[in-house]
């Protein structure tokens, strides 16, 4: 059976698929017995197959042509796949720690092959929610930012190498079109895919569609999204896009990734920490009042910015007379000078982070896509009373994002939240 | 003759060319009688020739794969004319009263056939350094800036239009390289291309290069230029890219043409006009003090801008309901959003447009290039003394650009520089 044009597989055509592709079939020792093949995708877009023999395993991601938890109602290009087999590659060759080997890319089935993550990893999200600590989190997740931001930037490209590469990601266009519909436009509107949790936050929701000064903020931010190509971006970069192990930390489904900018990754990494923060007094029971739980989310915070950041200066430094165009040595030729532009450049990346952070989260609260975090809290009272915290909280980065200068200023202002 | 293949033309072959060309051909009435052609290619980059007969002229633009001005060392894609064509043509479309119509485009020649802007139109550049006021100059060029601008940006194009449009003008990358290298770099290190007037601004160019805060400034403007894909730029709008009469202007060689900053294109017709100001005193006589030219090139910087402004706002006003994706008409939905995010956008346009502009006056005084306003001071020493004037307000602009909030102010500082 050849595979010669699109159709969609299931576990019985998966296994036709494997024997013809020798990048797959020889990881499972070319050998089909005791095989077994699990669907596994829980996520909004794809079907994701758990393949595994007694030599070998992988994970088979497919992209069909519609938004799968919305339906055929949405359709949304398999070409998505093509973008995140390319940037796989691309975050994996900078970070292969924390970056799953991709095994094998089939464009016409949409379809990529690649490193099943063995238990214990789990999305982080449900860690979040188990509250589950996990010490090198912030580590290996500012590492993965840091190599995979800079290396893709102006920072480390040469202008020629980065034209090339903007214009490629140019043809992810569908995915960023999605994102700008469900982040930057429909929470402030109304739209019949938002929802939030009623009534409760009834007036919430509506102060959100009323907010002229959010509206500013969002419009600027809507537009820096597609109009600055600074880096490769993941595009998705929430706790929903890693998976972690007390040692591991993986980053998967970078099919949103196109040039865009940088805060946009870190921001939507962090928003997400601080929607977990929020979300924990609604997990809190009688054995478990998650205040040490909290207080780690928020070294976790900020822990990664201060990471982050350091991890970026870092390559910058080492690279500084390198390839990157942006800032010549030739020009760039002394150490004040170099420490002015670091400077520059980490302050208005923080505001990005903040500003794109918050808009990440708000739309977890009254957009389309919701985040488990909140939508475990079974008693709708208090999981509207986290979720407002989250929304003021997002409100305020949001507007006020360049009276910020520092990571420690955020976790203050969160203990303070109501 | 057959012209399949790329070579250079010259008067001779020129005629066999047009006769194989209908749509050249054409406009001559078919006929090759009483044809004269001149070469009239003043500029840095290309072959221009003149070419009219008694029913009919256009002109042939060839670009070679060489900058002309340096020759064959300094090597650059001659595929700059079908960007030059792509850019001409879309220009043209919206604003066909300021822009020579394309009547034929042979990227395989890398040859443009257009209309021939015939006498009295000039360079606007000479002009000014004649003294010659040009009533409507502030009003057409307003109106090529934002009609261009503006159908170009995320305010009229949808996002699909935008990174279509956006990804096809990262081609032109190698021109773009060459403005970040003479506009934004070699004026600010040691570079074997860089000129100044000498010995009397041998302490201001050095002074260029050890200034570390201005360093920062050239540096975020840098990159902006090349991840910001806000419109269809025209790249090189200085006044040596419009031609003029008293009753015509007509915006030239978008050869540079790419999705960049508005405020580059802004900043470059502001800003050569802010040298042709400084460079006045250097053409007083006793015959003409120029004092009253200087209050009119004063009152064009400001009425330009004020008009573009305003007219740039007229047509998003107009076009708000429409396909522009950056703003949706669902979210800025009361007269108060819609002015606080015009407000917010004309704002960053102004530092934008004050910043590329200041950048595109330094260059022209230690850069590679010069401008013919201060090359015709023979005087070095009063040659000298305008250009430090013009380099002075130009490192007050990309400094302080933010403090300024008003054209005025600019005009106000112009006439306080000692």
């Amino acid at each position: 059976m050849a595979f010669t044009e699109f159709r969609p597989l299931d576990e019985k055509s998966l296994v036709d698929y494997i024997k013809f592709v020798p990048a797959l079939f020889s990881k499972l020792g070319n050998n089909l017995d005791g095989l077994t093949i699990k669907e596994v995708g829980d996520g909004n877009l794809n079907f994701v197959y758990i393949v595994a023999g007694p030599s070998g395993s992988f994970v088979i991601k497919q992209a069909l042509p519609y938004i799968r938890c919305i339906g055929e109602s949405w359709p949304m290009t398999k070409e998505r796949a093509y973008f995140e087999a390319l940037a796989l590659k691309e975050q994996g060759h900078w970070s292969p720690d924390h970056v799953p080997e991709v095994y094998h890319f089939d464009r016409t089935m949409s379809l990529i092959g690649m490193r099943y993550l063995e238990p214990p990893h789990i999305i982080l999200r449900k860690g979040l929610i188990a509250g589950i600590e996990y010490p090198l989190l912030a580590e290996h997740i500012s590492d993965y930012m840091a190599k995979t931001l800079f290396h893709t930037s102006l920072l480390y490209h040469s202008t020629t190498d980065h034209k090339h590469a903007v214009a490629e990601f140019c043809g992810n266009l569908e995915l960023c079109r999605l994102t700008e519909q469900v982040v930057f436009s429909d929470p402030y509107k109304v739209s019949q895919y938002n929802r939030w949790t009623t009534p409760y936050l009834d007036h919430d929701a509506e102060a959100v569609r009323e907010d002229n000064a959010l509206k500013v903020e969002i419009g600027e931010l809507k537009s820096k999204f597609i109009e600055r190509a600074q880096a490769l971006i993941h595009g998705d970069l929430h706790t929903g896009s890693v998976m972690v192990t007390l040692e591991s930390t993986q980053v998967i489904d970078p099919e949103f990734a196109f040039y865009g900018p940088i805060g946009f990754d870190v921001g939507a990494f962090i928003g997400n920490l601080i929607l977990a923060y929020f979300s924990q007094d609604g997990h809190a029971d009688g054995g478990n009042d998650r205040k040490s739980y909290k207080e780690w989310i928020l070294r976790t915070i900020a822990d990664t910015w201060n990471l982050f950041q350091k991890k970026f200066i870092a390559l910058w430094d080492e690279h500084k007379d390198g390839s990157g165009e942006a800032y010549l040595p030739a020009i760039y030729n002394n150490s004040e000078v170099q420490h002015l532009v670091q400077k520059r450049y980490v302050e208005d990346l923080f505001h990005d982070t903040l500003g794109f952070g918050a808009a990440k989260m708000i739309r977890r609260v009254v957009g389309v896509a919701h985040v488990e975090d909140f939508e475990s809290i079974s008693d709708a009272k208090k999981r509207a009373s986290c979720e407002r915290r989250a929304l003021d909280m997002a409100k305020l980065l949001l507007k006020e994002r360049k009276k910020f200068h520092a990571i420690d200023q955020i976790v203050t202002a969160m203990q303070q939240v109501a």
